[in-house]
């Protein structure tokens, strides 16, 4: 069935065409048990009035009820023009001293680019959520803000304030339906809810851990400690020191929604936040910290990462119009940096990604984006090679070796290329150092849903 | 009528698009005078064997005949994996001191990724074309090569050289008839030929400078002085040191073949290379030198600078796919470089293009993608303004002054982004430097384009 042509292009010569669709991926929303969840959180989605249609979801407000202390800890955005929730969520963090216990996040409207009535209207959020955590007033806010949507309009905020003020324990959960109506007032253009949860076992004991993230276009994260519209969501019953909680996450944040891309571009809105509230350690007295040397850090850090990586990929699998999801290898990098930036520019290009979109053996084109790279350690082109890598486990197909192209046979390089899954595998002959990417491929209906998007 | 779907997309499930062709782009071929054309030139496109179509050339010739020293300069991409011809040019620069007399083009293969057996094919094609300078061996090349087309396939080399010695006088023509065969042979993808030539005035006397170039897809060159499938070629008659030349060229490579972008992509070949032999100034005896204090060299560089900049304009206007022609003009930065980054971020993103190919006045887009560039003098938000600007004289319009967005009128909105011509102005606020990128639309072309390249 063609597609609706946008009006302003009736008046050009057209043309028509005939190209594979993106697949379904509701298949990658799942049923959860309830028991996956973490204890001590609260959570609700609700429609509040940002978005026009009163079906569709808009709200969420995620509570830590834990009676010890919660953690928080966030990335943010690296762009400029950060919006106001960032600049508020930043601000929050920082006077509660990674102490914060809820989050508010509305869709549809992005509150970037609003000016002073953006960093009004952020606050109101955040203090109408203060108010759910305790009636009486606190002089600091316990809350982060989240936003999402079109840039340069500013919220609807009475009709937030309002949905905020209507939540009550009546219509908080928190299982599986709870979370869920929480992950679908976090969509855009996403095409399902994204949303994990599991159990995870530190020393000899069992946590949980359940995430939401969001996201499909503007994708190309680049996050830092309290600087990340990608917006994610991560909630343990662990107890974790806030310091640590931030350190973890910037590490995890690092290999997994910084190691992932749409289309090169950087949100003002980004931004992951982690919640650690102990509600699942009723036993433990001490929180998780780095600086002990009980290796329990390191496997919370890891866990986490794990998590986070899953959570990510969710995220370049729905990218706008994919038809591919794609991990890029770097291996034998001098330097993780180099070995990241490698991996980046191969899965920002055009030329790439419209060829893996096209089944097109085309490795001279990884080829080109990997001279690109201006690295520390310069590249050698006699040390480079290059593979194609299935991923059901069939054997892999070498396309450059050291420099020298190989003779592809492109029968079977067709049936890798055919998969919607594949690996490219870059190894630069140059050191130790490895890292992975996340891409997706670029296709017809990338142009059509960004050609067309605020109409 | 609809496209042909490629072979491999016909067992997916298919959507059928309806869009926007690009604009015919015939018109941007121009018969010239041949009084335009420098004297001293003597040149040829012909059919050697590297494409399969016999009707389609594919291998050019230019040598200088000029009884005074000819200059040479180029400058090449700074790509890690730099292509056979690159590094053969290279050479040949570096050996002769500037003092190179002829170039050899082949497109059809792009001669990369090709090992020993590609620098032997590119010196092969150096020395056959340094027999038609002068019959008797020489110690040392006089002849640049550049190579363009698919990368990783070896060429024919035996049907090149011999299409070189078959070239003679009788062959050979100096009019706008031997230019626009000579500009044929650079072809790939491109879908007119790219030729300017015009006189311009040096104190009292008057020059000619004509100059080809090629290239509509993997183009955001990034070119520095001896180290840009971007290929171009000028060539003046004005009298000019090796050194000088040089400096002019990567001056106005800078500010014209830098400051283009069509998909982000730096090619392995990128090359441009200058010539001035002197034939327009039999009666002036020294050649154009940077170091002296006449006022000659300035006057030069900036007419070069004026005349690359129309070449490099003729490769966006041809970009693949490409609806649109948009000049990115930043002001007020603190410095060129970071007026230019800013520039390049807004120039290359997928989602700004986009919004161009659909008419969609997303000024919010071009605010993520300057905010994301990283600057020496950090972006205030507050002091930053966007404005769109017709090309057809009529009022500009304001989106965002100083940091806040503007009440904007939509139908205006439109009417601009119809014109296949408009500009994106960003004000920054932060000081006097300034600096403009010329780039296209990205549309279902471009996808179709690079997703059945090589079939």
């Amino acid at each position: 069935m063609p597609t609706r042509i946008p009006s302003v292009w009736r008046r050009y010569a057209s043309t028509t065409f005939t190209a594979k669709s993106a697949p379904p991926k509701t298949h990658l929303h799942k049923r959860i048990p309830d028991s996956s969840f973490p204890k001590g959180y609260l959570l609700n989605g609700v429609h509040s009035g940002v978005k026009k249609d009163s079906s569709v979801l808009d709200l969420a407000v995620i509570l830590s009820t834990s009676p010890r202390p919660t953690s928080a800890a966030a990335c943010f955005t690296r762009n400029a023009f950060k919006a106001a929730p960032v600049l508020v969520s930043h601000d929050v963090l920082k006077r509660s001293a990674g102490r914060a216990r809820a989050l508010v996040v509305n869709s549809g409207c992005a509150n970037a680019v609003t000016g002073k009535q953006g960093l009004e209207d952020a606050w109101a959020m955040a203090h109408a959520t203060d108010a759910l955590l305790s009636p009486a007033p606190q002089d600091t806010s316990e809350t982060l803000v989240m936003s999402t949507g079109v840039i340069g309009q500013t919220l609807p905020i009475a009709k937030i304030v309002s949905a905020i003020r209507g939540t009550s324990h009546a219509t908080l959960g928190s299982g599986f339906a709870a979370w869920e109506r929480a992950a679908r007032a976090f969509m855009t253009t996403d095409t399902f809810p994204k949303l994990r949860a599991r159990t995870f076992a530190l020393g000899a004991r069992e946590f949980r851990i359940a995430g939401i993230d969001k996201g499909a276009g503007m994708i190309h994260p680049n996050m830092g400690p309290p600087h990340a519209t990608l917006l994610g969501c991560v909630a343990t019953d662990a107890a974790v020191k806030p310091r640590s909680l931030q350190s973890a996450l910037t590490y995890a944040v690092e290999r997994s929604f910084n190691a992932i891309s749409v289309d090169g571009d950087m949100s003002t809105n980004d931004t992951i936040v982690a919640f650690a509230n102990g509600a699942g350690a009723e036993d433990v007295l001490e929180e998780i910290d780095e600086g002990k040397d009980d290796g329990m850090f390191e496997a919370f850090r890891d866990e986490l990462t794990r998590f986070m990586q899953e959570l990510a990929q969710l995220v370049v699998r729905d990218g706008e119009g994919a038809t591919k999801f794609v991990t890029i290898s770097v291996d034998g990098a001098a330097s993780y940096a180099d070995a990241h930036k490698v991996a980046s520019k191969i899965s920002t290009s055009a030329l790439v990604k419209t060829a893996l979109y096209g089944e097109d053996a085309n490795w001279g084109r990884v080829l080109a984006a990997t001279g690109s790279a201006e690295l520390s350690t310069p590249l050698d082109p006699t040390r480079v090679s290059v593979s194609f890598i299935p991923t059901d486990g069939s054997k892999h197909l070498d396309l450059l070796v050291n420099g020298e192209p190989e003779i592809v046979d492109e029968a079977r390089a067709s049936e890798i290329l055919s998969a919607e899954d594949l690996e490219v595998r870059v190894q630069l002959g140059l050191g130790n150092e490895s890292a992975k990417y996340w891409t997706c491929d670029f296709s017809y209906e990338y142009v059509r849903i960004n050609g067309d998007y605020r109409s």
